[in-house]
């Protein structure tokens, strides 16, 4: 650790949340210096070195990796390069965060697990951020306190705007999203088995194209619908959608024994109401960014704040690797029509 | 009163609210039949009669007044006839229900408390249906168990939609409408008298037309607000108006020591909620007819089993003087510019 | 028909919602004599008579298909008795209403669709009240207009207030309830067919009981969640329970292509919003008389209605008895844990 | 200006909001770097310089201004010194920012406006945060853009929570607080001049003390009302207070010719509803730091980024001077009990 306490931070990837993560990391951050930037895109480099001050510049991730002055490895690149990268930092003996997916199949997610473990000393986290949303973090606080008695049943929804979908058609034709429940329900069924506090058993997915019927073609769907059935009776039911003609809608809800608890219940843009000829209006949050902006920088601080302090944060690989065997079960689900078994890896609940 | 128990009742006024009053009265009050109609326009008597099968109909008010076989009048004419129908109607022994305002003047509304005093052994009841709307009684029954401690500032908003602006502005034309306080805000008055529980003592009121610039011109407002001082250091906050573009607003907060409470914060229509493209949006009521349906029967209930009970209902005429004594004073301050006392008759205020 | 054009109608089951149909027969439906009243319990019939000055009374239902005066049986009577008394009342000659169920078992269903079609002047009316309800008819009229575009996914929560539950742990233990999705779940089956537009194919439901465990042993849930694929990949999402700790919960949401309805997000008692020290809290709907009182009533005048007009009322036998297959495809998969195909009965796919 | 362009910043005052401003401005305001704190209690800027890496402590404001290191002076000590160490600050050669008010007095004020007006080329900012909220500003730009047309009426709530009455019964007994309208109802007159677009000209300010009634004999209020006639008869209303039972609760509310705007109709704490026994439940925000910690990020990101480009924020000392000449108006018509005229400063007037 160097004096005074300061992480020094590469960043790779600046898409569109990763130039958010470098506008965090560079300025909002505490304990945290925003120290190297990489992308394929020179251009990319150069405009963030210059308007956040960042002293290194990258084209290459290996090369970002010698940088000695570095303490911690943040990846925001694309998900295809997520495995591959997490691996090669830890390896290169840096603490590392990554965004979600920790890959796009269920072996990467398992290596990485691995590589994980080997290096126990080294924080990892994953950016499933919505933990450290208020709104979120203020609900698990609730249930811990037994604010609405045991949970029993939970319902997620995480549908993308419908304003993004012609670009989203574009990527999809070329590239594996990993379908409608890997690609938007991830974070969901995370927050499921965080919240619900136990594993997925069986599932049913359904889903279909009402609006982009090419979706059915790439054997994606518009719109998805995944029933789980958890230990101990639980439940949870997934919507999943890339077309939310209103806005970026994700909404949770948590019925317990002896009460509900309800986030995002109409996922509003700000406290504004417009009240006009159409009636009263809550205009909607457009995007990710839009939404999770407390979160991504939380996250972040969490992140700095492990390594300062020599501990694991409390998401671990291991919610990634199982949350991701949830969304294999549920796309096989989908794709076959049949009921499946969520089989857990046996590497992971081993541990456990 | 006749065997079987039925109050047999002749309406006067078969206007909107009129009718809307003749198919309550014929169908959907218990122990009440609706036995005469009246109105100027003989097309409107007949419609009537022949859609609810209603035995007399009369052009003439005098005449329905001559008719044995009915134990109550039930005003809904235009609001420059309710001072002499309601005193001829108590004259000929009649239990009465006049539609608000008691008089256009202040004198004519001290005539009708004459009148109803000369006649303690008949109903009189005046239209204050507000009172008993589901959510306004059941705000009264909040504060009188003490939910919110002492009430200490009422807030009313009583704005008409700006759809019917048009339609008034030739009415306001030709006809005197009490102006915008008196029209408006006499429902609001009532109720802040009747959550305050105290009288008021001094009031301002401002106001301007902005969108319907004619309105000056009359000497009236589009949108006006009275701030009133009542006893007790007591707070009241009128906003009234003619120019509402998301529908009927009528909404009520009351402050307590403990709490508050808030009445229709939107004025939403139904259950419905839209979420579109613009956003979530609630759509609103468009008038008092749908704002006000259950209170419009249930306030005819009331008055019909006022006089099954032979007792008076709880809005009496003295309220119905003194919210119009209130009213005059908003109008005055209005029209003066300056701060102005709330005179109470001497008549009311002797007999409280 | 007799002449004036009244309705006298018969009505079966005293108990808490035959009392309120028989309130509302009494006095609220217009074209409408409440005749006759009919229970085993010689006290209710005797109350009823008197409180609300109806004629006949009787204890004995067949006693009551004997009185020529009626044109119309109304049965609220418990559902063990629904099937035959629909049987009897049309085979006497009668126009019927009925409660739901048709029948406890998917054969009743059948027998009273039987029935129904062989007397098919007569009005047969069952008691979906739900698409009466302003709010459900309002977003049926706006997705009939288009407002969403297509609609592709529906979610409906039917959760009974947690404070009755004791009352029905009692009655579980004795009688034959049809199981959570059959006995709360019928409306929503029934909305979800009238929104979508198509037929359901395959569900899968799964249930716990985590506050009453006792349910389990009668092989029931307090709270179940089905997952059912219709016609054209359309989903229905259903959260059936009997634990709602704020009240009653009737909530259901139509996801279109081009847009969202929700009605009953959250189940307000009224307008009233609290603000106290527990923040700003809306109270709930206690129960079905409470949420349902406006559709109790236009049910029965579209009832009347049509018997008055000569004509078949929107809802059909068929969509009792296809929605009733749905539900007991539901209780299948609960109780096999398996996926089920939905069977439709040839007898009505025949027809339609 | 600094090479790399970083501000440096020295911060006077570490109580509550003193200490949030430290937090932000060492941590998360771009280009800004906290260099020193002021205090008169040594152990407070102790803990901050440790907690947040500052160089310089002072407990001696004048000796910070001898620091040559420093570009701008951050002032949020109490409110009597901030005229005298605006004035020295600016003397002393740098920018400032100060929280409101710019003095406890009308002359304050003014003197202060002196005082930035001879050094134009320093910048000068005082904290009317409310308009870099995000949900203010939006409202903003919602109007400039015609979404309500003209704007005629604003009624702005701020109710302080009941649970600080203690801690300001206290204080308010040994202290000059300016009385509830100055203190509490300053941002919203800000406000409501800004949305408004035209300055006050009478006002009649009423207010009384029902829960604690010693505030009375301190010629104090605990909750008030004011009415203010604007220019172009637009209107203002003010409720003011310091007993709010449900958090802190600050709402505004624009009407226009066209529609409305509302702000925080209900001051939610964040996005999770709770579902008991209660009914439905959002709690609330519980103070100014937790309601607007974004806007005292953001005023403070414009308060750096106007020096780094060398202008003058949007909020300029006429609008402090103007406010407060409104707020005094309100407090000379509560004690008066009058109608007052709104006596605007010739100084400022002349320049406007």
């Amino acid at each position: 650790m160097k004096q005074g306490k300061q992480i020094s931070v590469g960043l790779v990837g600046l898409g569109r949340l990763g130039r958010q993560h470098a506008d965090n990391l560079a300025h909002r951050i505490p304990n945290c210096k925003l120290m190297a930037v990489c992308s394929v895109i020179p251009e990319e480099v150069e405009e963030a070195q210059q308007e956040l001050n960042v002293p290194y510049g990258y084209t290459n991730y290996e090369d970002m990796l010698r940088n000695q002055e570095l303490d911690a490895i943040f990846i925001a690149s694309p998900s295809s390069y997520h495995c591959e990268q997490i691996e090669q930092a830890l390896e290169a003996g840096f603490h590392v965060f990554s965004e979600k997916p920790l890959g796009l199949y269920m072996e990467e997610a398992l290596r990485v697990q691995k590589a994980v473990r080997k290096h126990p000393n080294q924080v990892f986290m994953l950016g499933f951020m919505r933990r450290y949303d208020r709104s979120y973090a203020y609900a698990k606080k609730q249930i811990e306190a037994g604010a609405i008695g045991e949970p029993v049943l939970i319902r997620c929804y995480g549908i993308d705007p419908a304003q993004a979908m012609p670009g989203f058609m574009q990527f999809a034709k070329s590239n594996y999203s990993g379908g409608l429940f890997l690609d938007m329900a991830i974070h969901d069924l995370d927050l499921a088995r965080w919240y619900l506090g136990v594993e997925a058993e069986r599932v049913w997915a359904i889903g279909g194209s009402h609006r982009y019927t090419e979706l059915a073609e790439l054997n994606d769907a518009e719109t998805g619908a995944a029933l789980v059935q958890f230990a101990d009776n639980k439940m949870g039911i997934f919507v999943a959608g890339r077309n939310c003609a209103h806005g970026y809608h994700i909404e949770t809800e948590i019925i317990g024994t002896q009460g509900s608890l309800r986030i995002g219940t109409v996922p509003e843009k700000n406290q504004v109401m417009i009240l006009d000829d159409r009636g009263v209006v809550r205009e909607c949050a457009n995007g990710f960014l839009e939404r999770f902006e407390q979160a991504y920088m939380d996250e972040a601080v969490e992140f700095v704040q492990a390594i300062l302090e020599g501990r694991q944060p409390k998401v671990t690989v291991e919610d990634g690797v199982l949350s991701t065997a949830l969304g294999y079960a549920c796309k096989e689900s989908f794709e076959s029509g049949q009921l499946v078994d969520v089989r857990m890896p046996a590497a992971v609940t081993a541990i456990k």
